[in-house]
Order: structure tokens, then C-alpha cells, then sequence
């Protein structure tokens, strides 16, 4: 991001605008994870590890039954057949993962013991160590058990509880305000919708203000508020980020505190910007439903997930797949396709990218994003397809 | 399913296993979706669409401004150009997504504008509709805007919300009673902890319980409970499932209710069960930690998904990779193995099926799942990798 300087561009239009690269690269410096914390294991489901966790102590703890059986010694079954029944003189029932009595070595399966009036007889012989779980099979005391930056796996917590880990430290979930700009026109309660259910996949804790009325001092006065209070690790807005009179969100960043980029080579979602207010990132995202969808895709989801100390790549799972027709696209500018398979397993485009509106989207399959030096995806040609299902 | 009857294996062993698709098929035939309730938009996220939605109107409801700009009447802009502006009778500066006044029938962009002392000219001739969002251009009333059987996506929200489509007729999450059953040596707060997040992910809404003591009677009460208080579409049980003298989760379904099928040809998760209470249906899981991910993984996925009415297929998605080693697995059952993504990108082994415990599971990148039939993965052969990362 080199010599962006602030500009209004309402009523004249944007004389240059971010590579999106250069758009992501300040984002990513500029939300780092929140400070680490001390989480009680129960509540830490979704966060990422601030540090590496290691076993407190061996697991198992003892030697233990690997399956449900007789605790037996295994020279006492030397021999044994199912032709040839050996009594036992010692023999304790036990299920899978209760400790060894003393004396004891291997556990006979449960079908391999007879029950006889005088006591029980092994049908097999062992040797000895069989059906045993010995002590730190599994893991010794301060093995490695989860990495650095780890998001937490529902796995993960069993493990951790189970070994008895009480707390691990983490990254908070980042609380993000979302801030509504503007009247009915915007339609601010389905942005406000659409982008806390983003927020919350992407580990956020969404919080919606709002609407804000499309007045400059408003604006600025629900920024500082965000930064003032401390309750707020990141903040968007939607809506006013356009060329029109009443597009105020630019400028009102640029009174409450900086704007770091405004417009970015993207289709749709090109007046997006990005600053801080008092230290808390702020992205600017379009009240264009489908461009705010689009903007979130590749430049909000990496603030929220950056805050949460998450890996920033965040569009989901993509597979390869062929054009069935040609992705029409702009040179200078990344393009986002909406696109659905077709019965023969291509893909083809649904809109333009700069068709507005998300009904497109609601019948598409995945989204092609094309590079800024590309006119577009021929026909026949392989792409990476974004997959929208959850 | 055919023929299958209860046995008591306590201190038996099982005599006969389910095939896993049959246990699968019982399970999708039991847990069919809840009653369709009308949910407001704003509480509907992460649900299943229980009929299809159409478009309540036109979208756009009227002419309206494609981009920021000058809504003008396109013939009056004939001719301008750069070196020749030409000045605009009418010219009305309005926002993107601001219907179009009458008499204009083209938005000219902001750059294409002059301001002079006399007023506003074109520097750009439009043809009529330029700049033009078309009156349901996007929608036309009564179109099909989202499919039967959708689960909700973020975008979904933002487009009902934002064309006035205040509900949706929806399965509503369905209410997951998780039991502990037995003491603290089956790990009850480990595998509430592992199961409630799965259930989470599942889009069911998890009721942890318990521990319940390992006795049959307060089993029985327990399952009673979930059924006749009529709070849970779903039971599933932790624990107790086994051969040992303690494991009375079976019996106690048996006593309950009924049991549609005890043991699985699944390693691990082998000693998995199946049925019902008071019409409510009921998993039993093992309470061995990693038997009870497999057996959640493969068996109870299908269940909470199934009465959400969400596709059963619940394992995430797959990448193709080629196996390092062999993987070693057993005729007769399907086989779980958890794998590891070598440097240069195949799959190696990282424990055996049987072997108990999270930890393996930890550092795994994904499980590969052989078939019945197989005796193992042979190195270098190409297998599917179920991949843990969200």
C-alpha cells in the first residue's frame, strides 16, 4: 500500500483505486489477534490457541483394560483352547479403561472365558501385555498435544477435558460492530442480517447498531463510539461508500480518525475503504447488497478471522472445475462470478459481476473469482470454484 | 435391516454386527425432520427451507439508478462528448438503487459530468436505459427464489429480508438431549463437552445431562424423561454400550423402549446402538473417547442432521490424496483411520483403528474410511481424506 492520500470523491468519482492485494495486505497488517486469555476449556469452543498445549501427565495413567474382559495373569492361561479350558486362579472382571489389579497382565475377551461352577476358565491362552492399554500408550507427560494458532475442534475440547485440562490460552472471539449507514433505501436490516451471520461464522461475535443516519456528524459519532468505549475489536459499516452526495462514510472516517485506503480494483464491492478509529480497524463496506456480500468475501472475512487470531483465507472450500461459457470480466479489476454447475458437472456464469442483488447468488453453486489482468475465463478453461454451501 | 433381536451381550460378546449402511439406513429412516414452523427471517439462520420461497414482488419495484450518478433523459445527452459537452435540461444527481424520476430514463456516471455556473452537462452520449437497473431486472414476482430443503445461508437472510419476506416455513433446530452415562471414569465431561460441539455443528441445539449412575434403573428413568417431557427430538447416550457387566445402556433401551440394532461393523464405534423411546429416536454411543467421535462421525451426524432436515451426508469435504503407507484394516468392517498429510502432499497412517484416545485424532488432518469388504489401503493407492479442519 504505497502513497494512498485521502480524497472525497463524492460528485467527481475515484481516480485510482487499491489492487486488491495491496487492500488485503493492509487489512492483514492491521488486524492482529486479540490479547491472549486464560479460557476455562468449556467456553473455548471455535478459538484459536495463543500458545502450543502439551500433556500435564502420562495417558494413559496406568496400565489399563483395552477392552471389557477378565483381568487375568497370563501364564495362567498357557495353553488354553477351547478344547482345553484352563481354570483361573485369578480373574477380575473389569470393562475397557479401568486399571490392572495387581498381579495381573493381560485381559481375556469376554469370549474367550467359560463361567463353570468351580470359577472361570480361559478358552485362550495370552501372551502377556494383550488387551492391555499400557501406561503412556498414548501420550507421555509433556508431549506435544495441539499447535500454535490452533482453531479448536470439537475433538480437541474432549481431548483436553479428558486429560484434565482446565484452561488453554487463547485469542477472544473479536466483537464486531456492525454499523448500519443510512435509511430504508440501504436496506440496513438485511445487510444486518446477512453480515452477523458471516460475522458469527467466521468466529465473531456480531453486534448490530443502527441505523445511522447518512449525516457526516452521525457517523462519525457511532465510529468514535465504537473506539471510545472499548467494546468494539473491529467495526463495519454498510452502506455511503459510493460517489453519490449523501455517501458519507469515507469522509466521516477521515474526521473521526484515518482512512487508510477508499476504493479497491474489485467488481462488485469497488467503493469499499478501510481505516481506524482510536486504534480499531474500520472497513467500509458497500450498502450494494451483493458488492457488501463480495466485499466481505475476500476483504472482511480476513479482518474478522485476523482479529480471532485465525488463518485469513477464509472463502471456504474450492474444487476445480470447466467453463461451460466465458466469464466476461474487466482488465484492471478482480472480478467476482457468480456461478452454478451444470448437469454435466461445468460451470457457468448466472450475472455479470456487477449485477446487483443477491438473488443471483441464492441460485448459485460457487463463486470464480478472475484476476485483475485477465478480460475474463474462456470457454473450456479450468478455474477454482468457491463452494457456497456451508 | 432385516431380523435383527435384542441380545444381552454382557458377558457374551456380540454374535452378529450391523453392516454400517444398514445401520445407517435404520437411523435415516428413524430421525425424518421436525414439523415446518414459520420462522421469523431474523431467528431463521443455519435452518432447512420446509417449502420452497418465491419472490413476494417485482425487483427492483421500479426504474432505478444503476451507479452513482445524473438521472437524465438519455436523448438529451446525444452528441457530448470530452471536447463537447452539452448541457442537460434535466439532471437529477441521485444515489445507486434511488428510483429513476419521470422523464429521465439513464444514469450518467459522475465522471461524466461537468458542473458549470449555467448548470450540468454531458461529457458522454448514453443510449436510453445506460446506468438503468430495469424494473424486475433482477426478480419478477412469484419467481422461484430458494429451493425445498435449503439450509439457510448468510446471503439467504439478506436477500428475504431485503424484499420484505418477513418468514419462512422451516424445520426448526431439532433439541439434542446428550446423557453421560456412569462415572467419572468414562470421561462424561470430556465427551459432553466433544458431542455438544458436533451437535452445534450438526445445527442441532445441544441438553447435556448427567452423568446418569451405570445402573439400568436410573438409565431407564433418564430415557423415560427424554421422551415424555416431550423436550427432545433426539437422545443420544455416551457410554455403557459395551460387553462388561456395567453396560447397561442396551438393556436399558430395551427396557424404555426398544432397540432397533446393538453392535456395528464399525472400528472403532463397534459396540454403537440403536432405537427408540416413546417415539423420540435414541444413539447409543460408546464411551470410549475416539469410538465415540467415529461412531458420532459416521452414525449420529446423520441423525441431528436428519431431523434438521439437512442432507445426512455430514462428514465435510474430501480432497483425493495417495497413501504413504499401507493402511492396515480388518474383512467384515469399515474402518476409521486417521491420517496425516506427508511434505510432499500423500497420506500416511497415524494409529490404528482400535487405538483409543483423542490425541491421535488431534494430530490428525483427516480420517480416510475403508471399506468392509477391504482388508486395507495398499501404499501408493488414491483414497478419499475427510478433512477435520471447519
Amino acid at each position: 500500500m504505497t502513497g494512498f492520500e485521502f480524497q472525497d470523491v463524492r460528485g467527481r468519482g475515484f481516480s485510482r483505486r487499491m489492487a486488491l492485494l495491496d487492500a488485503q495486505a493492509a487489512i492483514d497488517a492491521a488486524c492482529p489477534p486479540g490479547m491472549p486469555r486464560l479460557v476455562p476449556v468449556g467456553e473455548a469452543r471455535g478459538l484459536c490457541l495463543a500458545a502450543p498445549v502439551t500433556a500435564p501427565g502420562d495417558w494413559p495413567d496406568a496400565d489399563r483394560a483395552a477392552r471389557d474382559g477378565m483381568a487375568i495373569n497370563a501364564a495362567d492361561s498357557l495353553g488354553a483352547e477351547s478344547y482345553n479350558p484352563i481354570s483361573l486362579p485369578l480373574a477380575w472382571e473389569l470393562s475397557a479403561g479401568e486399571p490392572l489389579p495387581p498381579g495381573t497382565n493381560a485381559v481375556l475377551p469376554v469370549d474367550a472365558t467359560l463361567r463353570s461352577p468351580v470359577g472361570v476358565e480361559a478358552v485362550e491362552g495370552l501372551p502377556p501385555g494383550a488387551g492391555v492399554e499400557r501406561r503412556a500408550a498414548a501420550l507421555s507427560a509433556g508431549a506435544h498435544l495441539l499447535p500454535l494458532a490452533r482453531a479448536l475442534r470439537p475433538s480437541d475440547l474432549g481431548l483436553l477435558s479428558g486429560l484434565g485440562v482446565r484452561a488453554v490460552l487463547a485469542h477472544p472471539s473479536p466483537r464486531v460492530r456492525i454499523l448500519l449507514l443510512g435509511g430504508p433505501r440501504t436496506g440496513g436490516e438485511a445487510l444486518g442480517a446477512m453480515l452477523s451471520e458471516l460475522v458469527r461464522r467466521d468466529g465473531g461475535l456480531p453486534e448490530r447498531r443502527g441505523p445511522v443516519p447518512a449525516d457526516a456528524d452521525a457517523v462519525v459519532e457511532a465510529l468514535r463510539a465504537a473506539s471510545v468505549d472499548g467494546g468494539a475489536d473491529l467495526v463495519l459499516t454498510a452502506g455511503r461508500t459510493g460517489v453519490g452526495g449523501d455517501d458519507v462514510a469515507p469522509v466521516a472516517l477521515a474526521a473521526a480518525g484515518r482512512v487508510d485506503w477508499h476504493g479497491v480494483a474489485l467488481r462488485p464491492g469497488d467503493s469499499t475503504g478501510f481505516g481506524d478509529v482510536g486504534g480499531v480497524p474500520v472497513l467500509l463496506l458497500p450498502g450494494e447488497p451483493m458488492a457488501c456480500w463480495s466485499a466481505y468475501a475476500v476483504l472482511g472475512t480476513r479482518a474478522v478471522r485476523g482479529r480471532g487470531g485465525r488463518s485469513v483465507d477464509g472463502l471456504g472450500r474450492a474444487v476445480a472445475a470447466v467453463t461451460a461459457r466465458k466469464l466476461v470480466s474487466e482488465i484492471g479489476s478482480v472480478d467476482l462470478h457468480r456461478v452454478r454447475f451444470t448437469e454435466d458437472g461445468r460451470v457457468e456464469p448466472l450475472a455479470s459481476p456487477m449485477t446487483p442483488g443477491l438473488a443471483a447468488l441464492a441460485r448459485a453453486d460457487g463463486v470464480v473469482i478472475s484476476p485483475a489482468e485477465s478480460e475474463g475465463v474462456p470457454a473450456g478453461a479450468t478455474v477454482q470454484v468457491w463452494l457456497l454451501e456451508p
